[in-house]
């Protein structure tokens, strides 16, 4: 299996209902730096997993979505708690979609399955892997 | 497949038995960095892997249990060469033992995986991983 | 010049005001890994620069008062944008007055200078350093 | 399963043939940072993986074929986009072949499979990882 | 004092001239990690050491007239070893030039220094350090 | 000022006397990854500051006189704690010793000063710097 990832960040505020969260049900606020691995069996003609310019462009723009923003008045997400472990399915979500839509080149339709990996600090981070639905 | 990670560290004295180790035969150390991942197909209803509070704290509590010490002393690896992969598979076990208890809470149950990963240098590292027995 | 150096960290929520700073204008978050850096011209009799487990437990002392806050809502930084170099300097006068009281013990008498640096992403970090005022 | 992984470094001059490639189309160049793991289901009687000594040097022997040259007059990949991944399966080949040769001895023999992972910077990666063919 | 670093990269072919560099007087090449740091006694009226955004973005602009070259064929360094720390210096005079310019507005005109480091590998980087000519 | 830095690393057995200390009185050990930055105002001929071959070299000579010890019975090390910071200052009077002997080459009596680093772990560090005696 082949693999390429690429890596970008976005920031944002958010707090925690439940009483497991503690002091996280404050309002306060994350980095997240944001590794997104696209993966496939087989090299394409030119012999790349995906167009990486186009893939980094389409990751940018799924973080640009949320970027700078507070994401307890995120209509997206309302009812929700957006962990590290939510916002990560929440990404991969957007970027088969994003992969579905094309905006990662016909290239891209190769790709078997996709792991999105939030760093929220140097000691902790989480990650959703799973298959690019439809294919 | 959703996963949580937390880094944490430990500091050894030992010593390893076999040619195939060369200088490492004589007594010197090791900053063991580790990584615990936690695995598990869905989010609990809080949104979570897990209480990554509770389960930074049984790493920790696992990881002071080799911290400080000459593990060519403890009873526990007699006859045992302690390398990075065999401690992976020691905090692996302890870990797996930790859930069991319920030291991480309730909602570590629905971890049906872990991966342990020690760093033990820049340029060297090596892991474990495997399903939650018992589950 | 030796030095010693721990690494923490903090997550906080906050917004900026000014043209300069674009969509960071809105309520957003960061996670900043801080590292402090104690400096002094010579060791003490035990052979430190100072206990780093004091030290390490005075930083985080500092955080905890940061931590898991809206900062826009701190009535000790009212008025001023908190980005990453003036936090940098704040944690940095924390530390000073740290030393001062005694947090980090007698030994901490002999550090002459400081330096705080808070990484906010991958990509960019802030830092401020100075001498520790009267000594 | 049990894996243990080395890091190591190589760099070369390269150009790429396709539209898709933009401005990598002119000669230009790469560190790849290399890690290698090497994975198996039990360690061996000394409680090792691999030799992680040879190992590393069967790494370096293979990264030292490709240093410091120009893969655009690589007769080896004649006709070949020598990008990132296909870089690390090329490299994966050829440890694969090591293990083959015993050349990280005869222990290498329980080893399963191996992952290549090539960081060309800070922000993007490629790997590749399979079985290690006719175990 | 304060800083603000950002970092970014750029990948090129070179080769050097001269007994000392052995095998790299073959043409190879590198991915240089690039981190700017300035430095200025106080921050300005916003609480910022220079804006990151457009200080990022004349980064951007230094390094994208080096980026996918061959510095062999670089007139600008004609006779001149590419080395790491020479093209710390040069990518240094550029960046002192780019605040010349005002390129990144006016409050870098409070700058008094610039650090520039190149990271050649995991193992191995250069910087030049120096004060903004003509404050 | 010019800098170039070289990262390599050993590990050692250990234990220290003081109160100070806590657990750390008790036989443990470490990796020290270890940072030597050689610093000169000007490039020598060839665009370098020192031989980064040589320099790798002598550094990886200094770390092999520590590396698979037990310091409590390193004679040159009788009666001293061994901590992070004493052995950052030893490993630099050793550098400055290879210097003086030319052994990183007559180019590196142009180095005036070094720093040298000892990560201990992900969160603790510490470094000596200081010039180079009898320029």
């Amino acid at each position: 299996m082949y693999s390429v990832s690429v890596r970008d960040h976005f920031m944002i505020a958010h707090s925690f209902k439940g009483e497991v969260f503690g002091p996280a049900r404050r309002l306060h606020g994350a980095t997240y730096v944001v590794d997104v691995e696209f993966r496939r069996p087989d090299l394409d003609a030119d012999g790349i997993v995906v167009d990486i310019g186009r893939a980094g462009d389409a990751v940018r723009r799924v973080l640009a979505d949320l970027n700078f923003r507070n994401l307890d008045e995120a209509t997206e997400f309302a009812g929700k708690n957006t962990t590290t472990e939510f916002l990560a399915r929440a990404i991969f979500d957007a970027m088969v979609a994003a992969i579905g839509r094309g905006d990662i080149g016909p290239g891209a339709s190769g790709v078997e399955s996709l792991r999105v990996t939030l760093h929220e600090s140097h000691v902790a981070w989480a990650a959703f892997e799973g298959p690019v639905a439809g294919r």
